[in-house]
C-alpha cells in the first residue's frame, strides 16, 4: 500500500465535517441533473477515471527572467518532488502520474525512483528532454540551437540526450517522450528557415527510430520565447507537418499558452483530432504570452471549450483517441502544491462540465443553424456547478473534500521547510 | 497594339523632364552596387520581367461596415474597371494582368471582355468566386455558410458557382481559381468544427475535379471576419491540409493581412515553399486586422522579408516554384488608381531590394551563427534606395518615371468623373 | 398601464409549468448561500433594481463589410424598434430603457415617440450621434473626419448635429449624449496627430457648452476601425484626457470590444472609477477585434471581473458612482430579440455573481498576499449558478422564467414578418 | 583627454581605406538632396549633436527565464562595463553617456567611477533603481511588490532605495531617475487595483520630494511581465496620470517593447508631447512581447515614425521639449558591444531620416487630406539611404566609418576574454 504524506486521520476528520453538506449538494444536483436527463452517478464514474499528470518541476517555485522569489521548503531533488506530488495525489486523487524532466530529475539509482513512485502511488508519465539550456559538463553549447544547430556535433549531442531520456523512461514505465525546444532566431536572417527545419526533421527522425513500439513522441509548438524573431516549431501547422513526416507514433502536444493572441485553440484541437495527430496537452492559462498561470484562472470558459472538443470525440468513440493530460505551469507567487491541486481540479471540472453537454440537442441545433440555442446548450453545461461531483469523486477515492484546507491544516509546508534548506538563486526553467 | 488610356505625349514629356536626374541616379547607384559586386543591369532585367495582378474590385472605392465614402468617377462595370487597370499598367508597366471576381464582373459577352483586355494590353489572372454574399436571384442563402453549409442544396449551389468561375476563366485565358469564403461561426457551439471541415473538403473535391489540367486552385486562409468566433479555413495549418488533401493542383494563397497579431508571415511562406504548397499572395498591409491597407504602407520591412524568402527560392531554382502575385486592398480614402500604382511599385521595390541581398555572405553568416552580420546583410539590401532601378525599368518598358504625377497631370479622374455617374450606397465587398 | 407585445396569458402559462422547479432551485440555492452567509433575498432585491439599456439599432440584423444577411420581420423604423424592445423588456424585465441613434431614429413627431415609450414601459437612455456616415442631404462629407476634419465647415456641421441630438434627447427625457466617432487615418502621415486632437477638443468644448446641467456626455475610445492606422480617441488614456479637459459632466464610456489584444479591461474600469471618470459601458463580447458578439458569449469570466470592480465600488459607496449600462452588439446570425434578451440576462448574471463575492474575506487575502485564496474567492462566486435568482427576479417583476422559450412560443417573429416587408441591402451600421 | 579603448591608429587606417568611397557617396547624396531642397551639411550638423545613452547592463549578455548563454569576456563590474561603453562611444561617437543601475553598479568609491567616466569621455545619464529583485541582504522581500506592497515596511525600503539612487546620481552628475517596477499580480483578485495604485502614488510622492530641482523623474509603463495578470503601471494612460499627479518634474518614459500588440506607439508619443509629459525613451525592438531585440531590427519604419513625431516637435520648437534617449536591449545571441553600436546607429539613422521629411509639403497634404502624397512624403524620407551622413558625422567626430569592422579588427573581445574570467549562471536582469 501507498504511504500517505499527510496524516490520513486529519483528512478523514476534515471530510467528516464537510460530509453532510456535500451529500446534500450532491443529492440536489443529482435531482436537478435528472430533470435534464443526466445520470449524476455516470458522470461521477467518468470523473473518477480521469487523471492529469503533474510535472516534476512544477512543485518548485518558478520565476521570470527578472527574478525568482523562492518559497519555503522547496524540493531539493526528484525524491522531494515525488513526495510533494504524493501530497497532491493523496488529497485530489486526480493526479496519478508524474512527468519527469532530464537532466533535472536524473538519478543514479533509477529503481529507487521507481520504488518511490510505487510507495507514493505515483506512476510515470511522459519524459521531457532539455536541450534549451547548457549543462555544466556539456561538450557543445545550445546557444544557437540543439536539434537544428548548424553544427552536426551539437545536433548529435541533442539527439543522444533525447535517446537517453527514452532509456530512462523505459525503466520507469513511461510510454512517451515530449520534445520541446527553444531553437529559433532573434534576428531576421540569423537562421535559414528551411535549412533549420530540414535539420530538425533529420534529427527527429533519429530520435523516432529509437522510440519503442508502444511509445509515442509528442512535439510541442510555441509561437515565441526563448527565441524572439522565429521559432522552428512555431505553430500547429509546422507541428502537424512534423507528426506527419515522422510517422504514426508522432503526435502533437498542445500547450494552451503557446499560441498567438486571439487564437481559437479549441479549433486547433478539433483539427488535430480529425487528422489523428492530437497527442495531448500541457494545461495552464495565460493572458498575454506563455504566462504559465494556473489552469482556468484567467479564462475558464476557454478550458471548457477545449474539453467540449475532447468529450465530443470521446463520445464519438474515435479510434485511437487517448490524449495525454499534463499540467505545465510556473508558480511564482503561490505555494506550488496548492496551485497544482487547484489546477488539477480545474482540469477535471472542465471535463465534468463538458460531460453535461446535451450532445444530441447540440447536434440538432448545429444542423439547423440555431446558433443561439447551440451556444446556450454549451452555457447550460458550463454554468452548472459540478463541485459536488468532483468532491464526491475525491471522497470516494480516498481524497479530501476540500484539498486546500486539508493541506493547510496539515502543516506539511512548515514541516518540509524545516527539513529542506532554502534554495536561492534564479534557475528553475519552466517549459 | 494596345490603346493608351493616358495621352502618351503627356507621359513622354513628363519623362523627358525627369530623365537626366534619373540617368544620373541610376548611374551612381550602378557604381555603388558594383562596389558590392552587383550588376545593376541584371537587377533591372529581373525587375522588368516581374508582374503583379490588379484585382478588378480594387479600382472602386472600398468601405467598412460603418460606411463607404464614394470617390469620383468610380467604374460602373468591368469594362470601366479594365480601363482603370489599363491606366495602372500604362504608367507602371508592372501590372500586366487583372484578376476578376464573379459575379461582380460577370458579362454576357465574354469575348468582348477578352478583346478589351487585348486592347488595353491586359491579361487575366486568377478568377475569384464569391460565396460570401447572397445575390438577388439566389436560391439558397449563404447566411450560414456556402461550401460548408449544413444544407446540401446550398453547398451544391456554391460548388456550381465555382465551376462557373472556372468556365468563364477558361474563355479568358485565366489559369487559376482563388477560393476564399467567409464560412465559420459567431458563437461557440454554433458549428461542429470537424463536420464543417469535412463538408468543406467534400465540396472542394468537387470543384477540384472540374479544374483543367493546366490550372491551379488557390485556397486562402484568414483568421477571422466575417465570422467572429471561428473560421473554417482559419490559418495556414488548415490551408496546408486542404492543399494536401486535394492534390497537386491545389496550393495555398497567403494574404498578408489574414494572420494573428505578431505572426511571423515570412516563416509561413518558407514552410509552404518547402512543402510545395505556396500558390501565391494577396498583397496589402495591415496594422490591426485585415485592414487591407496599401502594400508596404505600414511595415515595408516585413514585405521585404517576404520577398527575401521568394528570391531565396528563386535563386535556389526550386522546381515548380512560380508564385502568383496579386494586390488585394481596400482604398477607402485615396484614389484607387493611385493607391494601386504605388502599391504595385512597392511590391516590385521589395523584390528589387531582395535581389540585392548578398546570398553567399548571408549563407556563411547563418552557418557560423553570426546573427549580427546576417541581419546586417539583409538591412544593407533593404536600405538601398532602388527607385532608380524601378524607374528606369518603367521608362524602358514605356511607362512613366513618376506614375502618380503623370496620372495627376493627365486629368483622367476628372474625365471619367464626367462620364461615369456617381455610385452611392455602401456595398463594394473587399476580399 | 403598459401594453404587452406578447400575450401575457401565454407567458403566465409557461411560467406556471416552470414554477415548481424554479421554486425548488431557488430554495436550495438559498440554503446553500446561507451556509456562506449570504441572504439570497437581498441579492434578488438588488438584481430586481438592475437595468441595462437596449440600443435601438440592435433589434435589426447587423452585418459586416462583406455582407448583411437580413432576418425576417426586421423593424422598418423607430416605432417598430420600440415594439421589439418592448418584447425584450416584457420578458426579461431588465431592459427598461432604449438608447436612440440619430439620424436613424429621427422622427417628425417626438411626442409620439415619447408616448410609444410610455405605452411600452420604456424610457430613453443616452442619445447617440452619428458622424461616421454621410447622410444623403449632407452639405459636408465626413470622409476625412467629422469633429476633427481640417475643414471648419465640416466640424461645425458635426457639432450642430450633436447639439441637435441633445435637443431631441431633452424632449424624450434622456440625460446623456454618447459621442463615438470614427475619425482617424489610414496612412502614416495622413493626419497630424496633435492638430487633429486639438480640433477634437475644440469641437467637443462646443458640444459640452450645449449640455444641460443634469446631463452627462460620454466619450468612447476605440483602438481601430473604421480607421486602420490611427484613431483620434484610440484608448482610455486619450479618453481620460478628454474627460478631464472638458469638465465634470464628461466621462468615459468603455466598450468591451474596443481594446488592444490581451488588454486587462477590468483594470481600466478600476482606474476610471478611481479618478471619477467612468461614465458607463457598451456591453458585448469579442474574440478578435470589435466583433460585437453577444455579451458573455466568448469570455464570461472577463464580464464577471468587470462587474467585480463595479460591485466593489458600489459596496464601497463611492460618491457619484452610477455607471450607465448599455448593450451594443451586432446580431448577424441570430434573431436580434433573442440575442438581446440572452445578453441582457448575461449582464445581470455577472452582476449577481459579483454580488456573491465575499468582499471581507477577499480584502483580507489581498492584504496578506494570499493569491490562491483571493482568486478562489472570486471563483466561488463565479461558479455559483445564479439562474434561480435571475429567474425569480424576472418572475416577480412580471417577466418570463424562460424568456427565449416564451418568445419562441409566442410566434412574435412570424407575426411581424408578415407585417413588415423584407429589408434588403447592407447598411445597418453598428457602433 | 580621453583614453581610447581601441588603438586609434587601427581606426584611422580603416577609415583611410573607406574614405574615398564615403566622400563620393556623401557628395552624391548631397547633390540628390539639394534637388529636394535639403542642405546635407545642415542635416549632418544635427546628427553630430545627437546622442543616445547606453545602459550599463546592456554590455553583458542577456537571457530568458529558460537560460542564459554567456558570452566571452563579459564585464565583471561597472568599471569593466564603462570600458565596454567607452569602445561603443569611441567608434560610433553617438553614445556619450551611460545609464547606471543600482545595486548592480553600486561602488564604494563613487569618485573613482566619475573619474572613469571622465577618462573614457562618458557622462552619466538617468539612474535606474531596482525593486524587482530581492538582494541577498534585504530586510523585506519584493515578492509581492515594492512601492505598492501591502506592507509599509517593504514600501519604505523601496522608497529609501530610490532616494539612494538619487544620491548616487547627484554625485555622478546625473539629472534623472528612471523608475520601473514589476509590481502587479498573477491572479484575478490577488491585488486590489485601486488600493495598490493609491500605495504607488503615495510612495512615489515620497521619492518625488527627494528629487533635486533640476532633476526629472521618469516613470515607465509596461503591459505585462514579470506580472502576468495585472501590472500597476500597465499603460501610458496610467503613466500619464502618475506624471500629472506627481508634478512638473515627473514625465513618462516610453519603452518601445512595452505595449499591447498592434498599438500605435507614435501616436502615444504625440499625445505625451502635446500634454508636456514625454520624458524619453527606452529604445529596442520587439515582435511579440517585451523581446528587447536590437533597435530597428524588426520594424525600422516604426522607429522612423516615432522620430518623425520627435523631429516634428523639435522643428516646431516646443518649449521644454528635450526627450531622453536610451537604449534598453537584451543581447542574447550577439556580442553586446556590436549590438549596441549597431542599435545606436539605427537610432540616429531614424533621426536623420526624419530630418529629411519635407514638413511644409506634408503639412499641406494633411490639410488637404491628400493621404497618398502625405504618406509618400514620409516614405521618400525613409527610403533615403542616409548612411553617408551618419558615417561622415562619425568620421568628423573621431569615430569609425564602419564601427563593426573596426571593432572586429581590433581584437578587443579576445583581449578582454583573456582578462575577465567567464561569468556563469543566469542572472543579468534586463529591464
Amino acid at each position: 500500500m501507498t504511504s500517505a504524506m499527510i496524516d490520513s486521520d486529519l483528512v478523514d476528520n476534515a471530510n467528516r465535517t464537510a460530509m453532510d453538506g456535500l451529500k446534500a449538494d450532491y443529492d440536489y444536483l443529482g435531482t436537478a441533473l435528472a430533470r435534464r436527463g443526466i445520470d449524476i452517478d455516470a458522470v461521477k464514474r467518468k470523473v473518477k477515471a480521469f487523471g492529469v499528470a503533474v510535472p516534476s518541476w512544477g512543485v518548485g517555485t518558478g520565476g521570470t527572467r527578472f527574478a525568482r522569489f523562492p518559497g519555503k521548503g522547496e524540493p531539493r531533488h526528484i525524491f522531494d518532488k515525488m513526495e510533494d506530488c504524493g501530497v497532491i495525489q493523496q488529497l485530489t486523487r486526480v493526479t496519478p502520474t508524474v512527468s519527469l524532466h532530464i537532466p533535472w530529475d536524473r538519478v543514479d539509482d533509477i529503481s529507487a525512483l521507481r520504488e518511490a513512485g510505487d510507495r507514493l502511488g505515483l506512476g510515470f508519465d511522459a519524459m521531457n528532454s532539455n536541450t534549451f539550456q547548457d549543462q555544466p559538463d556539456q561538450a557543445h553549447s545550445y546557444k544557437f540551437g540543439s536539434l537544428t544547430n548548424t553544427s552536426s556535433a551539437a545536433r548529435e549531442q541533442a539527439i543522444a540526450h533525447n535517446i537517453e531520456c527514452i532509456e530512462i523512461g523505459r525503466k520507469l514505465g513511461s510510454k512517451a517522450l515530449t520534445v520541446w525546444l527553444g531553437d529559433g532566431s532573434n534576428f531576421p536572417g540569423q537562421s535559414h528557415f528551411t535549412r533549420a527545419f530540414e535539420r530538425y526533421l533529420s534529427s527527429m527522425r533519429e530520435i523516432y527510430k529509437a522510440l519503442p513500439d508502444d511509445w509515442r513522441i509528442f512535439t510541442e509548438h510555441k509561437m515565441y520565447e526563448p527565441a524572439f524573431y522565429s521559432t522552428v516549431v512555431q505553430d500547429w501547422g509546422t507541428n502537424y507537418i512534423i507528426a506527419t513526416e515522422l510517422g504514426p507514433k508522432a503526435q502533437c502536444l498542445v500547450d494552451l499558452g503557446h499560441h498567438a493572441p486571439n487564437t481559437n485553440i479549441e479549433m486547433i484541437v478539433a483539427r488535430l483530432i480529425q487528422f489523428g495527430k492530437l497527442g495531448g496537452f500541457h494545461f495552464n492559462d495565460s493572458k498575454y504570452g506563455d504566462d504559465d498561470l494556473d489552469t482556468g484562472s484567467i479564462d475558464p470558459y476557454r478550458l471548457f471549450l477545449v474539453f467540449n472538443e475532447l468529450v465530443d470525440s470521446e463520445t464519438a468513440g474515435i479510434e485511437g483517441f487517448h490524449p495525454a493530460h499534463m499540467l505545465d505551469q510556473s508558480h511564482n507567487v503561490t505555494d506550488p502544491i496548492e496551485s497544482l491541486m487547484v489546477s488539477a481540479m480545474e482540469v477535471v471540472r472542465a471535463y465534468a462540465q463538458a460531460l453535461l453537454v446535451d450532445r444530441r440537442a447540440l447536434s440538432a441545433y448545429q444542423e439547423e443553424n440555431d446558433a443561439l440555442m447551440a451556444t446556450s446548450t454549451l452555457k447550460t453545461a458550463f454554468r452548472t456547478d459540478v463541485e459536488p461531483i468532483l468532491a464526491m469523486a475525491r471522497l470516494e477515492k480516498g481524497g479530501a473534500i476540500n484539498p486546500v484546507s486539508a493541506y493547510r491544516a496539515s502543516g506539511y509546508r512548515a514541516r518540509v521547510a524545516r527539513e529542506r534548506p532554502a534554495v536561492t538563486g534564479t534557475g528553475g526553467g519552466i517549459v
